[in-house]
């Protein structure tokens, strides 16, 4: 896949993941002296973590900030494109931020396949209430961090102010979002077609916010397109991308995959998540598969042989192959967006290229 | 105590708190049509909770920034004026979210007489799991509104990027001091001076950082003085009102004074919260007594007697009357820095005022 992102090279990709170290230290320093010491363990422990959290990733959406700005200013200076390279950095340690977060709410153990960061600091300090404490407490920091990081690179950037309200802007959406995804499970099962409209809403709010939109929205805006141009052309681009990502990660979860997400075949139907798959699935099966799944997911718990069933099911129905043409037309959305966006050629490419990094060959 | 507040007269109170209420309400305005159907209670809960945690409180801390703003610019036109007191609120909603993600981590079921977040959201959604998903998410988003309305309110202010940085900054502050505060809890019994200084140096990071530092920072800054002056004036100042205000909140939990902190007596002995007090009840107290103390402490849970019996030592040995002595010792320091200020007069007397609220009569 990384042969096709265009101006967004692999050297842009180590410069990200270095330059968000970086980021994520500088802030964090604070003078040893400051601080008792008896307490400089456990605070050393946590900005360790945010070290650790903040490692690895795809930083698709950096790539894709960077990539928008260089579609609309390919010949931008070294200082000004480092500062977009800072205002990238700030997407992906709000990212960090926010998984934190998701993984207190969620109980999770793993995250990229390491100690999630409660955990980790559970671990540290023996303490599962203060391993959890410590951890929500990093999920703040990193979200201020995120703030101040962009706000310092939107300085020397384009409309510094729109920025900054872009960036607030994507930090409520996705908060809103996970609002909403604690919402959707309070679903009933049996009106499917709600369900499917509150899933595909919830992944506007939860995961095209601040995956593709804000991405868009931030790298047009520092380039110099007029703040409601960009906010409306990130929209109409950028939220197809971001919900046919999010199908597609949710389609990962049942045709296999493992590497590509890192999370174990089926685990959104081991949590019971409530997911456009399932109602599709609900729709389209037929009476004694809809009764199966219902009993399934109303179930305090489903262990290995219901995951295989439910992936089953998922795929005799047509629930599978229904979200591979949801995304499809959404892929389409966005293209025809890009297309009639008014933009030269050769930045419609940039964009089409890095926008296509969102969608795996295997889910179109 | 209200007749001692000068120039942040009761009217500014009634002010911050109606204007608190709109700024939350306006920032949490997202069009229904933008949210399915099916999840639109559940983000109206959360709305409502943003608006009930934000209710109440003195208020103290937006009073002190007012204050200081109004020490420097006593005739400033209306329009600066309204702009700081949304400065002001800004460190209040910041507070709100604070103690909506401290309430999480210390399982707090109540918070100024009513159910915490969490727990009115658990109410709301039959669910102690999304409760405190929820609750934790209702932090971000106060946290994140916060800085938008203070970004909102510095463009119309003196040193708006200096403003802008100083509430940043105050964030992390805050969230690095419940880090600290999460440590202190680590810290053996056996060593009751490091205990002392690590739980001082707690209270400069956790609560003097946005209860007096920012507050005078944000003021002054605000108000047209230098910036680098109004942070070296606010550290000055601040810094021992602030610790001196979380020793007397403490203090307020042994001597009791329930009307004021609005928490049962001796809920921190009955937490078996390590706590300045604490330690220096282990140096002052004769070796049965510490003997009992520790094993108190290092007791899984602590019942009524053993409350009762702690205010007894805590007061018999002398601890309680040390406290006062440090309380003291603070507030003189913070005369001596407001005396050596080279501000004028009326101003001096103005922040003197706004400090002396942080201060109860009984705690000096």
């Amino acid at each position: 896949m990384d042969t096709l992102i265009g101006m967004s090279t692999p050297s842009d990709l180590e410069r990200v993941e270095s330059r968000i170290i970086e980021l994520v230290r500088n802030h964090l320093s604070v003078p040893a002296t400051d601080i008792a010491e008896s307490c400089r363990p456990v605070l050393h422990e946590v900005v360790e973590q945010a070290v650790t959290s903040s490692e690895g990733g795809k930083r698709l959406r950096a790539r894709l900030a960077i990539a928008a700005f260089d579609a609309i200013r390919p010949h931008a200076g070294p200082e000004t494109r480092d500062a977009m390279v800072d205002l990238a950095c700030a997407i992906e340690v709000f990212q960090t931020a926010a998984l934190v977060h998701d993984d207190i709410i969620d109980e999770s153990d793993l995250r990229r396949g390491k100690p999630s960061a409660h955990r980790a600091l559970a671990e540290a300090t023996h303490s599962t209430a203060i391993g959890r404490g410590l951890g929500l407490m990093l999920g703040d920091i990193l979200a201020t961090m995120s703030i101040a990081i962009a706000e310092h690179a939107a300085s020397c950037l384009h409309h510094p102010h729109a920025l900054d309200s872009a960036f607030l802007h994507m930090q409520r959406d996705v908060s809103v979002g996970q609002v909403l995804d604690l919402a959707v499970e309070l679903n009933p099962l049996d009106n499917p077609t709600q369900l499917a409209d509150a899933s595909l809403n919830v992944f506007r709010w939860k995961t095209a916010s601040y995956t593709t939109m804000a991405p868009l929205q931030l790298g047009l805006t520092a380039a110099g397109i007029a703040p409601d141009r960009a906010a409306e052309l990130a929209e109409r681009i950028g939220r197809p991308v971001g919900v046919a990502f999010q199908l597609a990660d949710d389609l990962l979860d049942v045709i296999g995959y493992t590497k590509a997400t890192g999370k174990p075949v089926g685990g959104d139907i081991k949590e019971g998540k409530r997911s456009v798959l399932l109602a599709d699935a609900l729709t389209l099966s037929d009476a004694p598969a809809r009764d199966e799944l219902i009993a399934m997911y109303e179930a305090p718990q489903r262990d290995a042989q219901d995951v295989r069933r439910g992936i089953e099911i998922f795929t005799g129905c047509g629930a599978v192959d229904r979200s591979r043409e949801r995304i499809s037309a959404l892929w389409n959305e966005a293209r025809t967006a890009i297309a009639s966006s008014g933009l030269d050629h050769d930045a419609q490419q940039t964009l089409i290229r890095a926008c296509r990094m969102f969608i795996p060959d295997s889910c179109l």
